[in-house]
């Protein structure tokens, strides 16, 4: 017979994170769930400039950091990736690769991840080429000519970066207008080698062994752009996968809370990028992981 | 005819901080006003150690950290105090005691305020041994005897930071068990000049020219507790008079807002401790001014 925990947190990104800092000062018994090492989506993030009070600070630093600090407070980390939940009865079983864990309350902080384009040749050449993040995979095409794909920050944020670096980098966005911020777009100018193919698509992504091109259609017409690298940054879908048929979901399979951050199932709450909510920041999804403790405390 | 802004922020506490690192990101044409120094709260707390990423900080290190992180980016701070808003039309006019300023969108993040226990002699010795802020005036009864009112983690806190230097810390409060969290709860018997009298009321605060002492209502009877300090920590109440009888509030006067932290006011938007929440910290109060403006621009 395990023992039963107050609290199992699954997911170590800011959300996560947060909440284990809350809950070691709130005095409860809980364990940190995550199937790698912690840190989420920031881990991977070249530079974050608005988490407030850490101005300028790389995205590996600031994980490290919130993971520094939920150990000092006393987090106890396994690291086993979880496989399904039992959320029907007060006490709700975990299970993992590597066994089970039962505890009162759950708390789902497994983020999000990239959205695929759905177009031909994006499996094929994933890691040959094809690639959703550049700031983890962009150090590999120093000279070359790339592609990305996408309208929002994170599109211009990967085209600004792989300019200082590659030959060309050419930002194909679908409409006639970016989405991402008004700082990030005054900068595109300032990079002769970003090509911008505006209100443009990609067909397939092309190539033999590795990528050479990505096939667009364009206000006039259908171009090939040769390409090494193509980044593809059009977005995150949830990491909701094991709540799915459990608890409710909006229509893009986001988890739905309520201002406590419960979801529709009693003792299982969800903080951070999974959740249904109107911005995924470092910032908020920390805040959501202290409110998701301090709910369970209160309600 | 003045400018008109994109966006006026009111207060300069973490909430205000944020939103202006937010908004300074986003190109936003926008003023920061602050009746005096920003930093809210904050700069009168001791330690803060449960802001993610930045442990066992001191509340004046951290809201210079917010501070310097805004004013990096580009915040213009104007130091005024607001007496006044016409929120009526499509530009919304600040009146300050300098002058008017004018704008499309407001947001209004003037925090919290300590509540009074509104009892016989708080008022006439407030500065002569009435304090709200044990963080602040603590330190004037070094050696002396105080009395702590509340039973809340401020409560708590203020008692335990007290401790450390004061003869004798008497903790009142009004119910048999503490509101405040375990940790803290823990804490409190490991100082043996901390006395709790619990299920007991302040009847009076007395004194002379100071404060000599607290009368209490104790379940064996009244009681005189002799006190050259007290230190009152019942909770907070919203600052939100500028927008009294024009936004909707909630009982307690805080300020209700949508899940974009807008107002029942069209361009009118709070964040912090100001709003209708369920939690208020630092790091919820940052949260919402990042998603109040950056719901602007979405919206």
């Amino acid at each position: 017979m395990s023992d039963i925990y107050d609290l199992l947190i699954i997911g170590g990104g800011p959300a996560g994170l947060t909440a284990a800092i809350y809950a070691s000062r709130a005095g409860l018994r809980y364990l940190m769930l995550d199937k790698g090492y912690p840190g989420g989506q920031v881990a991977n993030t070249d530079m974050v400039d608005n988490y407030p009070g850490l101005p300028g600070i790389s995205g590996i630093d600031l994980a490290g950091k919130l993971l520094e600090h939920a150990e000092n407070m006393g987090m106890e980390l396994v690291m086993d990736e979880v496989t399904d939940l039992d959320v029907g009865d007060e006490i709700k079983t975990v299970h993992t690769l590597g066994g089970e864990y039962r505890a009162h309350n759950l708390l789902l902080c497994t983020g999000a991840s990239p959205r695929k384009l759905g177009v031909p040749g994006e499996e094929a050449f994933r890691g040959r080429g094809v690639s959703y993040c550049a700031t983890c995979d962009g150090a590999f095409f120093r000279g070359k000519k790339t592609v990305v794909i996408g309208g929002g920050d994170t599109a211009l944020q990967d085209a600004l970066y792989l300019s200082a670096f590659c030959e060309s980098v050419t930002l194909v966005h679908r409409r006639d207008a970016f989405r991402g911020n008004d700082q990030l777009q005054k900068k595109l100018p300032q990079h002769q080698n970003i090509h911008l193919e505006m209100s443009s698509t990609a067909l397939a992504i092309e190539g033999t062994d590795r990528v050479s091109g990505v096939r667009l259609s364009t206000p006039s017409g259908e171009k090939l752009i040769p390409a090494d690298g193509v980044f593809i940054a059009v977005g995150t879908i949830p990491n909701s996968a094991l709540l799915r048929g459990k608890a409710d979901t909006n229509e893009g399979g986001y988890v739905i809370t309520d201002q406590y951050r419960r979801t529709s199932i009693q003792g299982v709450y969800a903080a951070g990028d999974v959740r249904d909510t109107v911005l995924r920041q470092i910032l908020t999804a920390a805040a959501d992981g202290a409110i998701a403790v301090q709910s369970m405390l209160e309600l």
